[in-house]
């Protein structure tokens, strides 16, 4: 009865009213206060510090340099543990460090009574570094004799390769036209609003509790452990609510020096909390990719072959190392399953801030190249570029040429068809014949994407669930799944209304996630979070409401196969009133009948071994001040095959936050970094422009239910695929608008202007 | 491996430095402070009350009388809700109240941004009554035509009576000696050592949190729901450490009103803590009792009836009303289950504090009254006061003629036996023959106790457990057991390690109850706590060990029947080493294997019933000196039968405390009571004189081991037990000492100089 409902957000509420608890409101007496004292060059090491200025200030209370901590080197990315040791992350960290990677490195900490203590204290450390040339560049980074920026890497943090679909050679030499093209996308910036914060204490015997705004809290508890060489348990995680994670916080970035800081000082509560700039150049950031392709088509406009050579750059550690590229690149597997696939990609060291997860984990960059291609595929053998992807994209049945695995749900092609009549685009491209001379341009663009749902078969896909009947016929419901505002706690509860047969209203969830009750669930990312949960959800819904049946069955003496729950009440099966008993006097007799019933729960722990992947497609209305360089979006729309839509609202709301931020990368982002020092120049929400309100367009956004039958409710992955495709669709519009093709981003008028003047434009 | 161990405290560490939670420690920005308006006379009625001026203090938030609260009367007893409405507790409270019932009643609120101001605005607020006679004396509260202090009460909370083991009269008529006497016990009060407190706040959504030392969270929740009229769920109730509960904390007392002002002040946090004085006066106490009493008994020392007449005073509201009464008054039938028994009890209403839960629940006062009178039928024909208990105590196999249930473990004579030979009883008494006369006189004492272990059949008794298998291999205990201070956590761990076959140290049970996790189980009370858990744990652990050994055998192949698990690691069955897979390995293949596992968790609710009935006895060897009036204690035993002990040394504790404070009632402690106003006294630790370390002496303590097989683990009621002989046996040891029968307690030099002078003897 829950499910595709727009039932309002669970913590609609305590958010709108600002009762909501984040990290920093959890306030504890006595707090201590860390700061950084972080590199001001970008490679190099350490000669000496001087901290001693710094300690003697009245307040401070603690200072501690690379020398303190311990030498156990730890990887920061939030992967669950992969039992081939072949899987593990890069262990390229250590909690403060002597040799620095990147500007804002972390060398050493203060730990006052104050927020302005130790400010103060920061500033009187004094540090003497040996410097070196901070590598930026593939050329640079890769040339002879460059030094590395960790020790044995060859600056290479990983590397990889597959072919699948044919022969690609070949496949190539079969085409009729070949279309190859440079690509390179742009270091971004996940700007959650929430800074990174985290609170460390024992308070809790001799175990680190750190209050943490994570997506992933079961991996902090693991990298934290790691770091500190304590087993896991000794580390407590709660997550409040959490302002923005888009993967950001699938970094283990803060935890491991906040709950070093703790240890050291005896359990005291301490917080370390970053400042805008900090997060915008020392936590994560997209990593920026250089990438060359060729596509094959023939003249009926069959796609032969794809070629993907991928440079992704880290920055200054491995963090999600080559994860992202190796991710983004299979993409094109599962969009366009027919052809021969080639891919090789290498992930880089650089000087520079270190990049991570975020939104759509590769993909973004993999397949602005790949979109960008096919676009000047379909206009070089002249089709349209809808028919030509319609020609071309995935149909149920068509199996994945890399993971072998046949699509058991495909709306692509109904996306596509949607898109086109929603935009206009038949009518528009007659009427935009028109608009391609003179300053003033018109055009259309459009895009597609896939994406997974889940890491299955790189992780383990794991989900926790319990129910339990409260003593007043409640439902409680206690989900591993990490909430970070994606609506991932709105949807269960809606699952668990559809199975067990009682109202979303009478299903109770907290929303602060705590490792030490909680079930186990690896967190938010990979767009995972409802798909696997859904098959716990249902395993767990079902177990559940056979339960409070079997109960009802005992105490009512009608046989269970009778009776059923619909709206709350246990009710003759097929009949709705008057019902046979209320959840509420069940729970009551349950409870507290003194020889029979008890508390009755359910506690699944569920593994998904599929990954469906989720289609979709942007299609986009520009018009181009050629004088200017300026690109106006008219009409944009993301069509979305996410397979059953659980809350249409929410769902809404992720397309659209996925589309802003895909028109920021496409129009506005890019972290510019000083190529001599390494300084992020436009560290704050001034100097780097991310679309406002103002900025964006109205976005539509429109659902092609599929049903997909390896999920618990049919749902598939939605929350990072909408970012992918508006800056190529973008691009592309740019494209049919004035005959030039761009292949980098992002699409500003410095950009424009030197593509235009190129071309003879201006 | 972990039963009968003197393991540490699992919470050992936190406390001792300092780090562990307590309510007061939980503090939230901007919370404010709540004082209330307290009534300044014992009975009447407020004419009218001007708040204004505390209303317009700068900084007072808000203000709320007796006509701001809902008019829904709810009681505040502690007790699991019962399906039978004929064992419903009295509702006769509002969280705020216009009719005057005892000194310190609720009035009105204050609520303020700071403890200062809530202060001040307090002392601004004016309050005018219509004053009537407290009544304190059950003749003046019985007398005709008393107001009554409830409407419709007839100024009884509750009556009761039973006969059992045999027609009484006959039974009296038959003895060869009656013995008849009156005895009066005093309302004492817990003093435990943190004051009430709570902190309430609605960051959870649109519920409300409480934070609060209470020793029943799930009873709260009810409790607070019904005087608010909201769903229990709605109510979530988080239970840090807590200093000392001893019954006081089996009441709901602050928690409502506390509730309620976050309710209306849109969810802020609000606190409102008491002070010292207000935890005497206005929170519970033990109820004073009144009561006559005749044994009759053969000249062979044969027990042929007691015949008991209680009347016990509740003071101005009903709290745990008649219960407490009836509770102790059961004890008589199973200590000595041979005699006809009749029992009349009465609670009384009276201007006084309120009396609630406190540690053994009426056994100390009736068992006083038996344990005086069976010392004076010994006297009376001639027989050694410890030979008389031996003829008459139970034995195993004995049924107590009022529940009708067997007697399965037994070991009341061995305590006898044990405390005899402890002490030197026959030798000293051959000694003290010679101390007899004079200043200085020397004497002997002895008395028995036994108590339930729950409250079944009265109650549910209901007990939760989840185990959780975490990915480093430790075990995750999550235990609806309350711990209060009195260990159950810590046992709760040793039962674990004895069934699962794990350290102790491996395993780890968060101390802060959370009822939105913790698997329910209605609280700390009764002695139930480790005999109520024991089952639960038995099966939980039973079922966890096979979920682990049958993962175990899937992934080595062995069969489950070859193996088990010794100290953490899955051996083959009747080895020990090398083992076969560690846990902390085998976690890691059911957490991150990717196509099987998952987490190993068991999740049971189990009721419980049976109550096995714990027994014991005090010896005492004192001094009296007879022109100073005052007692002084040689040396004191407890031996007790709680089953199997658990933990040598935190039992030892617990038979320690509770011995302490059993001396305390004997000759220090009363709650003195103005008699024209209400007001108490005595109400701060200087002028309450309860025994410090100075004050007590060397107190013995020795179990005798019986297995009671109705425990998961052996074991029986401990925890209130400890407090009940002390006084009976000092009270016999004084008589024993001088010749003189005090009926009374506190044994203060006051009343001894009163009894002594009407014995000639001073």
């Amino acid at each position: 009865m829950g499910i595709g409902k727009s039932i309002p957000r669970i913590d609609a509420l305590e958010k709108a009213t600002g009762r909501a608890l984040y990290t920093d409101d959890f306030q504890m007496p006595g707090a201590l206060v860390a700061k950084c004292v972080r590199s001001t060059i970008a490679h190099g090491r350490v000669k000496s510090i001087d901290i001693q200025s710094a300690q003697a200030l009245a307040g401070v209370v603690s200072t501690f340099t690379y020398e303190d901590v311990p030498s156990i080197p730890f990887a920061t990315a939030g992967h669950p543990l992969n039992l081939d040791p072949a899987h593990e992350d890069v262990a390229d960290r250590l909690i403060l460090t002597r040799n620095i990677r990147f500007y804002g490195d972390e060398i050493a900490v203060v730990v006052a009574e104050s927020e302005k203590i130790a400010q103060e204290a920061l500033e009187l450390v004094r540090v003497e570094y040996e410097g070196y040339e901070p590598l930026m560049t593939p050329e640079r980074i890769l040339a002879p004799g460059a030094r590395e920026i960790h020790k044995g890497s060859g600056n290479m943090a990983g590397e990889s390769a597959f072919q699948c679909g044919g022969d690609v050679p070949k496949a190539l030499l079969d085409s009729d036209f070949l279309l190859k093209a440079d690509y390179q996308t742009r270091m971004v910036q996940h700007c959650q609003l929430e800074n990174h914060s985290v609170l460390a204490h024992m308070k809790d015997g001799n175990r680190i509790t750190l209050v943490t705004a994570t997506q992933i809290p079961q991996i902090v508890r693991r990298i934290v452990g790691k770091a500190l060489s304590l087993p896991w348990h000794q580390v407590r995680v709660i997550k409040p609510h959490v302002g923005g994670g888009f993967g950001n916080r699938q970094d283990v970035v803060l935890e491991p020096l906040a709950a070093f800081l703790t240890l050291k000082l005896g359990g005291r509560p301490v917080r370390i909390a970053l400042n805008r700039e900090e997060s915008f150049g020392c936590t994560r950031a997209r990593h920026p990719f250089h990438i060359h392709m060729t596509t094959g088509v023939k003249q009926d406009g069959t796609l032969t072959a794809n070629q993907i050579n991928a440079v992704s750059i880290t920055g200054g550690y491995a963090s999600h190392g080559h994860g992202v590229a190796a991710a983004g690149s299979a993409k094109a597997c599962s969009l366009y399953p027919r052809g021969a696939i080639d891919y090789k990609g290498r992930t880089l060291y650089a000087n520079m801030p270190v990049a991570g997860a975020m939104r759509a984990y590769g993909a973004p960059q993999t397949l602005y190249a790949i979109e960008c291609n096919m676009e000047d595929a379909a206009r070089e053998i002249g089709m349209d570029s809808v028919r030509f992807r319609l020609k071309n994209v995935a149909v149920e049945g068509d199996v994945n040429p890399l993971t072998k695995k046949p699509l058991l749900s495909c709306g692509i092609k109904a996306c596509l068809t949607k898109g086109r009549e929603w935009i206009g685009w038949d009518e528009k491209k007659r009427h935009y014949a028109d608009w391609k001379q003179g300053p003033i341009r018109k055009g259309l663009g459009v895009a597609c994407f896939t994406f997974g749902s889940g890491t299955y078969p790189v992780c383990v896909e794991i989900a926790g669930v319990r129910l339990v009947l409260n003593p007043d016929g409640f439902i409680s419901l206690q989900a591993g799944a990490v909430e970070i505002g994606q609506g991932s706690d709105t949807v269960a509860v809606q699952m668990v209304s559809e199975t067990v047969g009682v109202p979303c209203s009478r299903i109770q969830l907290a929303s602060t996630h705590d490792t030490d009750f909680l079930p186990f669930d690896t967190g938010a990312y990979a767009s995972r979070q409802s798909y696997v949960l859904s098959n716990a959800l249902l395993k767990a819904s079902q177990e559940f409401k056979t339960k409070i049946l079997k109960y009802a069955s005992m105490i009512t003496n009608i046989s269970e196969a009778n009776l059923d729950i619909k709206d709350g009440i246990v009710v003759h099966a097929g009949e709705m009133s008057p019902g046979v008993i209320s959840l509420e006097d069940l729970a009551r007799n349950a409870y507290y009948h003194k020889e029979q019933g008890g508390q009755i729960t359910t506690d699944v722990s569920h593994k998904t071994t599929t990954n469906a992947p989720c289609f979709g497609c942007t299609f986009v209305d520009v018009t181009v001040d050629i004088p200017l360089c300026r690109v106006h979006i008219n009409d944009i729309i993301n069509v979305h095959d996410s397979g059953v839509i659980l809350n249409p609202v929410t769902a809404q709301g992720q397309v659209q936050g996925g589309m802003a931020m895909g028109i920021g990368a496409a129009l506005y982002e890019e972290l510019r970094v000083d190529r001599k020092t390494g300084y992020v120049y436009n560290n704050s929400f001034s100097d780097y422009k991310m679309p406002t309100a103002l900025d964006v367009p109205h976005m539509g956004c429109e659902f092609v239910e599929t049903f997909e039958p390896t999920s618990g409710y049919g749902n598939k992955a939605l929350g990072e695929p909408p970012v992918i495709s508006p800056p190529p669709a973008i691009r592309n519009a740019i494209l049919d608008a004035t005959g030039v093709a761009i292949n980098e981003l992002p699409l500003t008028p410095q950009t424009l202007f030197r593509h235009f003047r190129r071309a003879g434009l201006v």
